[in-house]
């Protein structure tokens, strides 16, 4: 029971963390100080976390990294265009 | 087979994410566009992961989400100080 109950909190947390984290990119549509790598990492890794949920026929695995994933494309498309933007300045 | 690789790379790719983030920080100082939420969430998120690994006697799983959540405490450190800097400056 105590492990069910430790595991389901832990889900909930990492699998909402990334949404006040897309909200603020998309608000303030400011992404410096985020690492390119880790949101590319972080979307790649979720992505292949949802693939071993088919292979384990896991639908919350699935379904909640997919929403991860989903969370990471938005933050990543965000921070993309702020690179791009900034070198736009400087040139 | 297939399904052990996914979730092998899935794995290194999600655990050390939070690296380059934690780097980008330490390096610049910088953590305006970082949400606080995201990474309190992270933190307590992995950290309860790594209780649900010690009630399952799963290694790999305590390892992997005390890596992960001390790599956040680094990066929270560094989020509350500019907050707290950000504060004295405005005041």
């Amino acid at each position: 029971m105590e492990s069910i109950s430790y595991g389901a909190i832990a889900a909930v947390l990492t699998t909402t963390a990334f949404l006040p984290q897309a909200f603020k990119v998309i608000r303030t549509g400011e992404a410096k100080s985020l690492s390119l790598s880790m949101f590319l990492m972080m979307f790649v890794g979720t992505l292949l976390w949802a693939l071993h949920g088919f292979d384990l026929e896991d639908k919350p695995m699935i379904y909640a990294n997919l929403t991860t994933s989903g969370l990471n494309a938005v933050i990543l498309v965000i921070k993309i265009r702020s690179i791009i933007r900034e070198k736009q300045v400087n040139s």
